[in-house]
């Protein structure tokens, strides 16, 4: 069954090879193309967009999916950045990660390489189909990006313009596939031989439904409900401004807090602290029973909640590993936080709480791939496999191993004329 | 429903938390107290052994399997010197992979950090219990194990002893759990929510069936299709030396070479001098229409086919693309070698062949985590996400970020009035 989307499918498996060996200045040189095609062509991806965004209010799209669908010339110059950001990283692609002589003349080398196809599933966002293309070209990648229909033609006109801006800088053709039709999504589900990773780019539902519909390794993450706990030890003024910044500095996030938790030996003073502090900054509160009785506020409905909104359920424990049970029991793997002036306890928390981010006296905002400095970012991982927490582009490498030899055979190492020396190494991979 | 089953994946869990921050000094207390408690039970051990392989004997079980099932003293014995090699071993636990700056009193490191709960699943092979259970300890993580049912008896002492040579080390009690009934499997397999990796030891068609039917991430490979080429700028005493060596030095192994491919430039002379070496090794060879014209054999049936037997698959190639090009459609992306005296060409084909392993001028049965100096394997991996090739101890291994601030919030940054600095740290994570 050789139909259109098969064809991208293979063209984009074959390009893949291609683009293992691919020398750091030809990916580079096609990103600057890229980034200066973007920039020659924002009025045609504007008018595009203004299209999309008709369609949208005629179909009564609501307010926070046109809000991101829109691609204006503000939005389509902070992508451009991006690009040229990604051509300033290092080239991750033939980097050694480690070296060993076997034994004389047989030497060993774990090599970084590209992984292969990776599958791009997004809603709206159009900039999320320059950012994740752009870093699997730099990550030595082919990419197959299946887009909203919402945003069908501003999707057209920006793979358009990236295929094209990449022809002669030799960066193989079908290196970047997109594809349109609704039936399509379940099919790249189904790709498993072609698709080596796919990344999810969307609402939390939306990543779910990836997730729970393929075989194909996913890298992202559904839910972020994170807590920050308020410790016996904690200094109280600190813990009000932590707080107040983790659950309001941008309520629509995943690594904004959604649950408070605080130790019962300071929570008749701390409660009500905090308690106010949100309160003056908008936000709604629900608590367990002690709590609703301090400072008077409707009961938490499930601890599982992500509100995504100024709103945060709050709960007192008899103790630091009680707030640790409640954590992994209740979160989702993603970024928690203690705010306590005890070492030993800090260290406890940050052992044994089971997320890919665990944060001491500080807000639980900060996990993520630019304030960690990664430079670009893929997405934020709650695998436990593979990647975890923000992922820069090593999410998207691999390794191989490659063993130099000059002729050398098991035989003479198994009846003893030979023995394995393991000496490390210094240097890169030769070939 | 709190069946058998169930508590022992939850006691699995509750102790994996426990085990996060678990001393090495009381890890390796513990492996040391379970080998010795290994030699001290060998007879109890051969005793059930012998009656596992009597029930075996009258159940009429195959010769192959009647080997992998015996666990006599030499075999003991060599298993606890594996346990004794792990002491030995770093600790991966803890170690820090990253240290930055993101500013002043707000610190960033990725540390090391076990998985969680390993789900381990094996065929026969007793040794296979006492190997992985010990390397998830080391590793800081708990273990389900599901054997086979012909070595229930053997599986059941060998898993007894070693969790009574825990009590008192430190190591918490439900670290190890032993699954026994048929059933088991299959709810062991459901169990994404309790067990975060598989790992699966025995055939292939075992390991594949493990893979179709669970949505948690496996460690293993099913198939071993490996692939030897001769260039035509191959020594050819060399290629007939490392080719007699790759097929035949052991045949029942996945490394084992299945394919040997050969340029047509060299063909006329090749393929009949390592069809002479190969057939005085005892090997079958099946060909393509050209080999069978040249040497007068039998035609392959199939390209995909993963002997384990001294038979061997010969076909002639145009190019060094056309070998590549077979080798990523037949392959099993595990072990493939080109026998080449130029290194360009050697160098497009390590880049160029998406497996694992690839390995120039050397036999495919080098690829082994003990011939790597691993000091112990956990498994060899055909995945491209996670762990590729042999795998060591840091397959069982994932990583944290831990973030630590002094009351640090993200609308410092936003509002212009901190910026990230993202400072490179020296030495370790200090908690």
């Amino acid at each position: 069954m050789h139909d259109d989307l098969m064809n991208t499918a293979l063209a984009a498996r074959t390009a893949a090879l291609a683009m293992q060996d691919l020398p750091s200045s030809v990916k580079d040189g096609a990103l600057e193309r890229i980034a200066a095609a973007l920039e020659l062509n924002a009025e045609s991806i504007e008018q595009e967009n203004a299209r999309d965004m008709e369609r949208g209010e005629a179909a009564g799209l609501a307010g926070p999916l046109m809000k991101r669908l829109c691609f204006d010339r503000a939005r389509i110059l902070q992508t451009v950045e991006g690009v040229r950001g990604l051509i300033r990283l290092p080239d991750p692609v033939g980097q050694t990660r480690m070296a060993r002589r076997l034994d004389a003349g047989l030497d060993l080398y774990r090599v970084v390489c590209p992984i292969g196809v990776i599958g791009v599933i997004f809603e709206s966002r159009p900039d999320a189909l320059v950012q994740i293309s752009t870093l699997c070209l730099k990550s030595g990648n082919a990419v197959l990006l299946k887009g909203g229909s919402e945003a069908a033609g501003t999707n057209r006109i920006l793979a358009e313009i990236i295929a094209e801006a990449c022809i002669g800088t030799g960066v193989p053709a079908g290196w970047i596939g997109l594809m349109e039709s609704r039936e399509d999504v379940s099919r790249l589900l189904g790709m498993d031989d072609c698709v080596d990773l796919l990344v999810p780019r969307g609402s939390n539902a939306f990543v779910r439904y990836i997730m729970d519909n393929t075989r194909i390794p996913v890298l992202g993450h559904a839910d972020g409900i994170c807590h920050t706990y308020v410790d016996d030890k904690a200094d109280l003024a600190m813990a009000v401004r932590v707080c107040v910044d983790a659950k309001t500095q941008y309520v629509a996030v995943c690594n904004a807090t959604e649950t408070i938790l605080v130790h019962r030996a300071i929570a008749f003073t701390a409660v009500p602290e905090l308690a106010a502090a949100l309160r003056a900054a908008g936000v709604q509160i629900f608590g367990d029973d002690a709590v609703c009785a301090l400072i008077g506020c409707p009961p938490v409905e499930d601890w599982h909640t992500e509100y995504l909104d100024y709103k945060v359920s709050m709960r007192i424990v008899d103790s630091l590993d009680e707030a640790i049970a409640h954590i992994n029991r209740f979160g989702s793997r993603h970024t928690d936080a203690i705010l306590t002036a005890d070492a030993e306890t800090a260290r406890r928390f940050l052992a044994r709480v089971d997320s890919g981010n665990v944060f001491w006296n500080c807000s639980t905002r900060f996990s993520d791939g630019f304030r960690y400095g990664f430079g670009a970012e893929v997405g934020v991982s709650t695998s436990k496999i593979h990647a975890r927490g923000p992922v820069g582009l090593e999410g998207l490498m691999t390794y191989k191993y490659k063993l130099l030899g000059h002729g050398d055979i098991v035989s003479d190492f198994s009846s003893g004329s030979r023995t394995f020396r393991h000496e490390e190494l210094e240097g890169p991979c030769p070939v």
